[in-house]
């Protein structure tokens, strides 16, 4: 054990609370991201292939975002088409920003990981496998 | 190959599919970045609070992680009483580092999103909420 007692050991320093769960989902990680590279909204198809989801699995997970109103949904015609056009609102672009910032902590604890990890792990005597 | 496409309207180009769903459910989350910042291992307690769960939770989540082969489970005594040391396996660390790359990618996409949303979205004509 090193002397130096690592800033990192408060009660729920790891618990990345500001985690938001309606975002942090993987489907709707990449819609909401999606759509925050496109703050003109995206046709419900370019955001079906931008995201690799099936119809059905964007369907439900526009309907929770829209819900949490994180996004808004659009109806019209193009082509004499009818299509949907999803958007971020405002509060979507505001939770996801503080979304990412909480990914920007991981990412520089992962990167404090490496560090720590350099020197090979130990395990002391008096353990077996459980 | 030449002439390069915008990256950023490829099929699947937001489906970040090396978001390994195994680290990346938010528990399990907090649980593999604690224990890649502790390389010698956490006592389940210490663990707990680091993650701020509960005790049932974190049991739940270390089964899952282990099962996958991320994490060691090790059973031993301190102070005479029972502890449980888990630490992160080598291909548990390798899978981490996968992870957050594809986290530094999506901080990297929603940093050029912010970009873009400087000019404030514009709903063309035609559209009605849905």
């Amino acid at each position: 054990m090193s002397k130096k007692k690592p800033i990192s050991d408060s009660p729920g320093r790891f618990a990345y609370e500001g985690l938001d769960r309606v975002i942090h989902e993987k489907a709707r990680l990449s819609i909401v991201t999606s759509l925050a590279t496109h703050p003109a909204g995206l046709i419900f198809n370019d955001l079906k292939d931008l995201c690799a989801l099936t119809d059905g699995n964007l369907s439900r997970h526009l309907q929770i975002l829209n819900e949490a109103g994180l996004i808004q949904i659009w109806k019209g015609f193009k082509d004499n088409r009818p299509q949907t056009l999803c958007m971020l609102t405002a509060e979507g672009r505001k939770r996801f920003i503080e979304y990412v910032t909480v990914l920007e902590n991981i990412v520089t604890d992962a990167v404090g990981a490496e560090k720590v990890a350099a020197e090979e792990p130990k395990l002391s005597k008096g353990w077996s496998p459980a």
